[in-house]
């Protein structure tokens, strides 16, 4: 499966060591998701939408790796039971506020993703779909994010 | 970007007609996510997560539209402001409820996707950052999907 990008999304941050881990962790930073022009008049109708998904390429993750430990903790945890970079087939997914949008360009706000990342897919948050309160967290509940340790990626 | 499947989605829908919308509308359908064995390891710890995400790729979508109809009302819409599979880079998103576990296999309740179609990624549903239930659900506020019209892609 051969796939091209939609888009680009621009953030503050340049360096992995820089980038925050969650959206919820960084739920002041700002960045603006470029969609090229070709694709432009598929944002019809999106302003609506408080929130939406970014679908995007981890473009500069390390080696895969199917156990390792995350940002949330020390131990080892299944690269499916994580939202780690470091994943088959390199698809990231973010959920981010929608502040405005002016042409192909939408104003988002609690970006986690590195500069220039390509955009994939943008999606949006339904929250009669997508809301379940009621879901359990398996491994990561009750942790918090951790800054994350000089080095590792 | 090349990306290779990690998976198959095996559903009881063998037609575009016979498969529902969205997860919520086919709250009893039952599937088996096969993730092939050289990714299995990958699955450690994913039992704890009552729901999870599932990305694929639309493998039978029709072609790619910006903007066009799509199954909760009649007005056109942005492919990006709608979960419409004829969408640029063809990858697919669905919440369903994980059941349990069987070695590579994970029995999942709520899908909503073509028999055979391929897996790209599994991440876990994690409601501390992706349960926002006040978001704003735009164009899709107060609708409910409706059957499929005969025909309609």
């Amino acid at each position: 499966m051969i796939i091209e990008p939609v888009g680009i999304i621009h953030t503050p941050f340049d360096k992995k060591e820089d980038c925050p881990i969650q959206p919820l962790y960084s739920s002041d930073a700002t960045g603006r998701v470029e969609v090229f022009e070709q694709y432009a008049t598929g944002l019809e109708d999106i302003e609506g939408f408080s929130h939406i998904y970014l679908l995007y390429q981890f473009d500069r993750a390390g080696a895969v790796e199917m156990i390792r430990p995350t940002f949330l903790d020390d131990e080892p945890h299944g690269i499916f039971a994580s939202r780690h970079p470091c994943r088959p087939c390199g698809i990231g997914m973010s959920i981010v506020r929608l502040k405005k949008r002016e042409g192909n360009i939408l104003f988002v706000q609690g970006i986690d993703v590195l500069d220039a990342t390509p955009l994939l897919d943008i999606k949006p948050y339904m929250p009669q779909f997508d809301s379940i309160e009621s879901a359990t967290g398996g491994w990561t509940s009750g942790k918090e994010w951790r800054p994350k340790p000089k080095g590792r990626e």
